[in-house]
């Protein structure tokens, strides 16, 4: 029997296991293995291990998880052979009763049987490393997984697709092909010993090709910003003055919105937060109603806490108390947040029992009514503007063109931009191709660890120990 | 395009579709479809429809599921072909990307395509209805994705296994037999008119079968208290003055004990709890620490969910802050708890700083450390003692007898045993038989009840809609 071994380190290929499903109470829980000889190894806790072994790919059996002493768990087990599975190896599904325990018996009925832990993504590191994935699919496969809003799933599925992937190898081929009409001028001209470097200047091959690489590598770099936004959201606090309102705007706005999950900080209950979809855009929506507003010196935490939140805020929804008009404190705040680089957007709240007065600029105020649904669409259309505008989002974000999926991909795509730009800048002054070559190689080579054709095992881990354990 | 549509209840079989695993941050998410024509429907939104509609049972597709403008998610389609399958129907589980988003557009591809949501239970209602499981194996499905330990796992897997099923059944056997010797004598004295009642009396053939199968029934209805316990678990409140150390008892019994899930509940966040495993029974413990103790009237709220709490609790443990020693407020609790139907354990906390004084009856407390984890093991041993007591369980719970799994369970099997105890009661008394046969049959149905056998429409929608969706 050989127990549960963490070896904390990606690139064996022994047989792992994890779940796959969240725990929870829910009908079913899947349990994914994979590795060299995992099917033989799983059959060693199955009720018909014969024909577990002998089972053909892509084949479900029905049975039982046993040990010696116990049946633990009815599943169907899902059989895959090499290379015809998600991981390129042999691997399995094995669905089990939902709930828990039972999936926390038949993983530790795996780990007696042989397997390990899998470490978070160590699937799809697996997927990549045998070739069924390129690293843009990887990393889409984490976006996906994470993604808040059916345009976020879009724009992820496009990336899972292959549209990035083309994008950056039909770029890369562009370069490739200028940087190999350059080299063979080198080699021609390292041939002649003695060679003057100015006989190789103000000639660079396809330099019109490398122009037209540039600008698709300036547009890919570009996509980011649109699709950062899609992944990860923005944070929108609602504050204001005691009694202005907030919770009852908070509640109207996600019912009104499509809100996508309700989500409660485990220990300390600070405020309530809550992700509302605006045009397909996950808008992370905080109400400091929950924060407590006292001057008892324990209870001040709550305060420096909504402190906190309104300095990570990148829209604040400021709102007024209608009925007890702006009061000094109102407009104290509403000059600090006019000093933040955040954009706020100020509330005329219970404007149904409290109409603004006309001395007011109507232009500078919402007028709504939390508790009627007066004003919510002006509203809604306000945070959408502000959202968009802080992100740079055009009215129509296309999810069917190539666009950047993550920090890494920016980063590489802004190098290889940079080191071409750089190059052409030289090209056009004349300065010698020894000197042009190496920052097209440096741009080649920057779009091969985009895909990971080039790639090195530090960047790997780094990479998928950021993914979640299952995947 | 057929929409979705919700009948409301159980009893067709028109393709049903619903999420089989919990929504979150996950590798996969598992959609079940079942129905009929369920194959071809499905097939109607997948890349390679015409692969699905061939495949065999027992298969594994991998392609996209698609709708006439874009592709929604790519997935794993196995397919179970009736009578091959949980429900007996042609069914399919889609497995998809996990975190939501993509299971919610591969949801709305499936309703559009014709599915409707499923109910609560229906997968498992269509297995009863289709003769893949009993009643008693049906519950105990539900009672397994419950399960909170691995003990509790063990027990609802027995069930499964049909332990239960089989050992009704026998009994039933039995009362059969004894009924059908009872039935025959008195269509023999029926056939002569105007035989007198007393002709019948004294004589019940096989009354010492129907004896032992009234032993065996009331071992079955004395199971359930440990049963319901291993299901249900105990709530144990951990309560005192503030500053008695409640918060790090609570933290210590989580460290030292296997925590099995924590649980913050939603809304208003009036106290902490969490499950803990004590020899495979779920204890829920809360920490009362989190209510507010004030006198501002705002706050009494607080106070007053902390009696509600105690008041429902089955297991109180108080904590005396050593340092402090015994207050008059204590004192009051305490002689309040010794009015309670519900044990409780008085704790002397802070035992490494502020030792016991000797004029207090060392039996009486339990000394303890929640800061340096002294007196742990003796409070472990205590709490689980005193859980065990409460519920009437010897030392070995015994995972392998039959055993009841269920109110409903219980209820039918008291009814039967009732009637078998009416009846033999009766036969003792000499009574005429055809006061003495109809008990029996009345038993007889009761247990024909339990595996499902005799069944309503009422009952099975009742029982079912109880389950969860996707199960």
């Amino acid at each position: 029997m050989v127990l549960c071994m963490m070896t904390g380190s990606y690139g064996d290929d022994v047989p792992i296991a994890a779940f796959a499903t969240s725990p929870g109470w829910s009908a079913l829980t899947l349990i994914r293995c994979s590795g060299k000889g995992a099917v033989d190894l799983a059959s060693s806790v199955f009720s018909a291990p014969e024909k577990l072994t002998q089972a053909a790919g892509n084949t479900i059996l029905h049975g039982w998880i046993v040990t010696a002493n116990e049946r633990i768990d009815e599943v169907l087990v899902s059989v895959f052979r090499a290379p015809k599975s998600y991981t390129g190896e042999d691997s399995l599904d094995i669905s089990c009763h939902g709930g828990g325990a039972a999936g926390r018996g038949v993983m530790a009925a795996l780990r007696s049987a042989g397997f390990r832990d899998a470490l978070p993504g160590e699937f799809t590191f697996r997927a990549f490393m045998n070739g069924k994935l390129d690293l843009t699919r990887s990393e889409s496969v984490m976006e996906l997984v994470s993604a808040r809003t059916d345009r976020g799933r879009r724009h992820a599925v496009n990336r899972l697709s292959g549209a990035l992937e083309n994008e950056i190898n039909a770029i890369k081929k562009i370069l490739v092909e200028v940087l190999s009409g350059a080299e063979i001028f080198l080699d021609y001209s390292e041939d002649e010993i003695g060679a003057d470097p100015d006989e190789t200047a103000g000639l660079l091959p396809g330099q019109d090709r490398a122009q037209g690489a540039l600008a698709r590598l300036q547009i890919l770099a570009a996509s980011w910003q649109r699709e950062r936004l899609y992944q990860e959201g923005i944070l929108a606090v609602i504050a204001g003055r005691p009694n202005a309102g907030k919770s009852s705007l908070f509640n109207l706005l996600l019912r009104e919105e499509r809100s996508i999950v309700t989500e409660v900080p485990g220990t300390t209950r600070d405020w309530i937060e809550a992700w509302v979809s605006m045009e397909g855009i996950p808008v992370r929506l905080a109400d400091t109603a929950g924060l407590r507003e006292s001057v008892d010196p324990v209870e001040k935490i709550g305060v420096e806490r909504s402190r906190d939140l309104l300095d990570a805020a990148e829209l604040v929804i400021y709102l007024l108390d209608g009925e007890a008009g702006i009061t000094a404190e109102d407009l104290s705040v509403i000059a600090e947040l006019k000093q933040k680089p955040a954009p706020h957007l100020v509330l005329w709240n219970k404007a149904d029992i409290a109409p603004m007065p006309q001395q007011l600029a109507p232009a500078a105020f919402i007028r709504v009514s939390a508790k009627t649904g007066e004003g919510v669409a002006d509203l809604t259309k306000a945070i959408t503007a502000a959202v968009k505008a802080r992100a740079g989002v055009d009215g129509a974000a296309d999810s069917q063109t190539a666009a950047i999926g993550s920090e890494r991909q920016k980063n590489l795509v802004e190098a290889a931009a940079a080191a071409v730009e750089e190059a052409l800048l030289l090209a056009g002054r004349e300065e010698p191709l020894d000197i042009i070559a190496p920052l097209l190689r440096e741009a080649v080579n920057a779009l091969g660890e985009i895909t990971g054709e080039v790639s090195t095992a530090d960047i790997l881990e780094e990479m998928f120990s950021r993914f979640c354990v299952g995947k």
